[in-house]
């Protein structure tokens, strides 16, 4: 059975990852308002990734793949989102330099047939980050590059933060936004090749 | 005191890393013939990357960084170079398919001032990898896809092996050919920034 596979996130990184593995999908992106409604990394993003899988695969017809997903930037338990403006990334970088962080990936994956039944699949994976200890200066430096102002947590591990990443332990698509071992190991175990 | 900094190495993945973080650099490759006097992986990644940097040192005047490299795939402790054909690609892919591998990286600084005086710095850092299991199908369509046959161990990790690898654990960049962090966070201590 052929399943078309549909990307509901307009993320040009997870864009990237998808195209990077060899899968031929589309994209479709959720309008809804995004609802949270707890504090805990994990259950934020697996409801998050659910709510703009569900919102997608309501206008798709079957066999589909549907692939939500969210990131989110934790650290000491507490979700770190965009930074509002310069000062306010500073203090993210400061708040986790020196120290481990987590990177958690919600992705909901929904299977719906030709008949229109659907299979839901739901899971949050969590990748440490280990940071090196930073100067004011290197901080500084690395906020007036531009790059966190758009970035969960204030930073991007595929770009300029590199040099500040100790190391890391899990899997290092999840940082970059899709766990897409993860998606592919799942949908193996369920009878489907994402290709 | 400004350093010019010379990548010795002609690694299109290497030049790529250095440039993501913004690095202004020059390339200058050795052509000495590769010499190898143990089957440590640790030792051999040190080895050969300090050949490299010392003969492309030579040729240049300080002041200067000279940064030479060398990755080696290794499981059980058994250096995985690379694949003769694809029969052998298949075979390592095998052999490490479900289990931990480790991928070492060897560095060495040569720091040369403009009196032609030299510091050397030499370390090697390891990053362990893991990989989900595959079947013989995957692995066979994998080779077919031609990425292995220039790679050290069988595979990319930046690119269509990303479905099989469950985690990592250390520097990602390390795989990747050039642990950018471990370069920075050393010469940061020896009071040059790289940029």
């Amino acid at each position: 059975m052929e399943y078309q596979v549909i990307l509901a996130s307009g993320s040009p990184r997870r864009r990237e990852l998808l195209e990077q593995i060899g899968v031929r999908f589309q994209i479709m992106t959720s309008n809804k308002e995004e609802k949270i409604t707890s504090t805990d990394p994990e259950k934020v993003v697996k409801e998050l990734s659910m709510m703009k899988a569900e919102d997608v695969a309501a206008d798709v017809s079957g066999p589909a793949v549907i692939l939500g997903a969210d990131t989110v930037v934790a650290h000491n338990g507490r979700i770190l989102g965009k930074p509002k403006d310069k000062e306010d990334a500073v203090r993210m970088i400061s708040s986790f330099a020196g120290d481990d962080h987590m990177v958690y990936t919600g992705v909901c994956i929904i299977r719906k047939e030709a008949d229109g039944s659907v299979k839901k699949l739901s899971f949050a994976e969590g990748t440490k980050v280990t940071v090196y200890p930073m100067t004011e200066q290197e901080i500084s430096d690395y906020v007036e590059s531009g790059e966190p102002m758009d970035k969960a947590g204030a930073y991007a591990v595929q770009g300029l933060f590199a040099p500040y990443i100790k190391g890391i332990s899990g899997d290092y698509y999840n940082i970059v936004g899709l766990p897409v071992a993860g998606i592919y190991q799942r949908l193996k175990e369920e009878g489907i090749a994402l290709k």
